[in-house]
This record gives C-alpha cells, sequence and structure tokens, in this order.
C-alpha cells in the first residue's frame, strides 16, 4: 500500500493528539465492542485507511486497544472503574482530519471533562542543536 | 487478563515517552522484520507482558506498527527515505522499564540523534480547573 501522506505531506511532520477523557460511562468504556466500534466508525466517518486493528479486554475491567492507519495510528486505553479513557491519534497526514476523529469519537463517549494536549514530531518541529 | 498495572499502581498515573529518531540505517527501518524482532526482543528482555502486534510494510518504503502490552503500548513508524523514525511507549506501569524498554530499542537502532518527549497522563497529572 502506498503510504497516503507522501501525497501530500512529502515530509514526516506529524501531529500527536493525546486526549484524556473524565467521566466516561463505565459500561461503554469497559466494553472492547463499543470501543472497537466508536474507533472503526469514526475512522470511516472522516474517510482515514484503516490497516487494522487489535483490541484486548482485560478482567476484571479495562480495555486497551490500537487501530493502524496508513495515516499513523489510533490508541487507547481505558479504566472504567475511574471512569478514564486515554486516547491518542498520531497523524502525519491532515490535522483537521484528525481534530475531527476525535470529535466523533467524543460524541460517542460524552465524557465530563477532556484534557488534550498536542505534541508536535517530524523535522520541522527539530529543535536546534545546542 | 489481569492488568498487571493495578497490582503496583491503582491510579492509571501514566508516563508516555516519545522518541524520534533521526539518521537511522534505512535498511533497518524499512524492514518491518527487523522492526518487529527489535521490540519483541526489548520486552522480553525487560520482562513486559506482550499482547499481541500488528506491523505493517508499505510500498515503496516505510512501515508503521505497534505492539499492545498488558501495561499499555509501543508504536513506531518509520521513514526510511529520511532515516526517521517515530517511537512511542505508553505505560501505566514501571517507568524504569520503560526507559529500559527504549534503551534496549535504540541500541540496536543506533541513531544520530535523538529527539526525547515525555508527556504524563492520569488522575495525579490533571491541571486544576480554572
Amino acid at each position: 500500500m502506498k503510504r497516503e501522506l507522501l501525497v501530500e505531506n512529502p515530509r514526516p511532520d506529524g501531529y500527536h493528539l493525546m486526549l484524556e477523557l473524565y467521566g466516561c460511562e463505565a459500561h461503554k468504556i469497559n466494553s472492547r465492542k463499543f470501543l472497537h466500534q466508536a474507533v472503526k466508525s469514526a475512522v470511516k466517518q472522516v474517510g482515514l485507511t484503516n490497516l487494522g486493528s487489535r483490541f484486548h479486554q482485560f478482567e476484571p475491567h479495562g480495555v486497551t486497544g490500537f487501530t493502524l492507519l496508513a495515516q499513523s495510528h489510533i490508541s487507547l486505553h481505558t479504566w472504567p472503574e475511574y471512569g478514564y479513557l486515554v486516547l491518542d491519534i498520531f497523524t502525519c497526514g491532515d490535522q483537521e482530519q484528525a481534530d475531527k476523529l476525535a470529535d466523533h469519537f467524543l460524541k460517542r463517549l460524552r465524557p465530563s471533562r477532556i484534557n488534550r494536549q498536542v505534541v508536535r514530531k517530524g523535522f520541522q518541529y527539530l529543535p536546534e542543536r545546542p
């Protein structure tokens, strides 16, 4: 498969969106099926290319999962007992698509609080040598 | 499977180590097999629990992959044409283990330059509401 980012973004400069969701409903974030479906659906809605996923259900609770994209990846880890979910979206494609993907996901999860951090990666953001 | 972090770290407070490797040898970072093996071996050496991986080879070049751990995840994306690799290690377990894992991986890759960023996640690091 051709890496799609090479079409629009010849340099490997990336956008890493890190969200922490607090106050999520435990039954949602303890469901591997629900979370996998929420990710798949969000990826489809924004037109990204899904290269495959792996989602794991922990006992007594917790889900961890990963979806590879042609444009990079999505990962999540949940602690239903705390209503807490960590979501990472890393893209070397369109930043707006990553934000939209997050929005689709958030609409399903409806957390009471979100902590959002962005890290830039790549040559464009390389700090100068001292 | 019992989530191991619950034994040592009852709160979901995590350590996200983000490395960018510059000046890597193209033949290494264009090899899905080499990279998958390097990750598997590093995970084993530090005693983390591997829940499964997915690695993808792009044409004409580039590899993207992730490994799910009981303690969280590892992901990587490479641009052999730039000698560039993005590595993420997220753990809610032992921070020292994550650093050691990175060291094992770096020994195999031998980049000429590394950019290292750490992001803390979880309740312990939650900013106060304004």
